[in-house]
């Protein structure tokens, strides 16, 4: 696949991914750098994203575990977005953040949750 | 629900995840520490596992890239030998890995990767 | 010891380590997930909180330990007026938090003395 | 070296490091803790900063990738500013922040680059 | 305090806290590099665990906490020996290894606790 | 730049960074994930390290740092021989280490000079 493909396909995975909002806000980092930008976009949505074997769903169960395991919570809550957009329920999400208590603790979880709770506002 | 109830339902969850010989290996700590392991079973695979709305696949792809993104390799094996059981493929497992490249960067996939070919050798 | 007894056994020992303030402001997580709200309690507070040989002073030790080997700041605040109720002192508290450079470096410190700083000030 | 000459040490480094505004924030640690600013100043900028074989833009560029690395952000901008002081470029910053994507994936890259970005327009 | 006495008090610390057998092993990262060996000694030993406020036995139960919490596990088989040398008991220690589940989880609290279990074996 | 010639940028960057020794054995990812392979090589030494702005020698620096600070030890090891091969000295690689030590703590750092050590003997 050329680049200017991973490129296009990244942008496609983008819009499936994401509201227009959201997608809006992720694109200033186009300004600051424009390299950094290309690669989240033809390497982070076009070669991983794009990818078959799982659905944008478990995709989404994938980065919204090691978000919350790494503490990066200003991502979660672009992923929450895209998540409940791609079709994971409400119910689902809380309940991978429950299970996420055996195996971070309850510091991160109730930090996710708490971030959670506030999206699951916005959006209702 | 009363704490027999938890471990026993624990102990079910554990039943449907993990082959005799794994779960063999994993009682070693009962030894140990009878206190850590009345925890694992009831609070981990009792309280955590053993919930509604997410199926055992799930919860284990939830499992694995929390592993792979605190770097618990250990443990991380044992939830391979899990994954397969409740009916994850090896090339979901896989995919689960690569798309972590993105969010944890090379070294972890990488370790990820070369305990996930030892698994499936052993498990062919 | 059966659930009712693990909540009511974890609400007492938050009765002891918190004052009202703070426990006002932990209960909010019962109205995002009641599910999590009664984990914290039951297994948190009620299995582990609640054990016997350690004290809560020493059990705070742990938790400010790991709290700031994690960065979990946002909990650091909560467990620090927990630390103060259970008869840590502030020089105590301080001297935890410069025994963790030689384990976690600087900027972990750094931030935690900012905070410990703040909460001081608050509790005078 | 005797300890005046490891804090007199340290001081000259930090003066060669940072900023006067920057220097004068980092001191309000002395009156939380004026054991720890003394271990900043003597250990951290005496001991470690102060020795040869790596320039101190060399050492600012381990500096910023152990920070971005482990997500501490609010030390990043002390030391982005240091860093430019002692040479490294703009072009160069961006260019660690990228590197490191392969190393601790997206996220922590894009939170660390939406920093370099503010305070690359403050230094404008 | 002189960098001599310094590099002295750090060595009568570690008297106190490591058998022979132990000191023996870590002073081979003297060969390796010298300049570390100080500093291990002068400031990890010397300025942080030779201050007052904290017991031996608390500042172990500091170390052994912030090295489950980092996954620092052949660090932990040092301090485990220190925490029994300076008088914490056996059963103090699984209770801190359990403490922590809730904030790390399981998989760092049973790699602790199968640590904690040979070292028990060993000293026995 | 299209992907095959993305795919020779990296393996030529490769071949300037590691002995054939070294490169042989990261080449057995080949035979668990090909798709692994070929984004460590496409994207992590063909968009990564072959990049302007820093020397080979620089980007050494970066990621030894990342490594240590993320506990990445088995990585180190490749990359030390990367770093010595690039033209970083003995000197300088354990200069990088001892400047962690005010970011990471002591553990990491004795952690890495322990493998520095193995691999400067190895490489005499």
């Amino acid at each position: 696949m050329e680049n200017n493909t991973r490129y296009a396909s990244g942008l496609r995975t983008m819009e499936e991914l994401f509201p227009q909002e959201v997608r809006n806000g992720m694109k200033e980092m186009k300004n600051i750098s424009p390299d950094l930008w290309e690669m989240i976009v033809a390497f982070g949505f076009g070669d991983l994203y794009s990818r078959k074997t799982l659905s944008l769903a478990q995709r989404e169960i994938v980065t919204i575990t090691t978000l919350i395991t790494q503490g990066a919570f200003d991502q979660l809550k672009v992923h929450l977005h895209g998540a409940l957009k791609v079709g994971l329920t409400k119910e689902e999400i809380i309940e991978i953040i429950i299970h996420c208590i055996g195996y971070v603790g309850f510091p991160k979880a109730v930090q996710a949750m708490g971030i959670a709770g506030e999206i699951f506002k916005e959006t209702e």
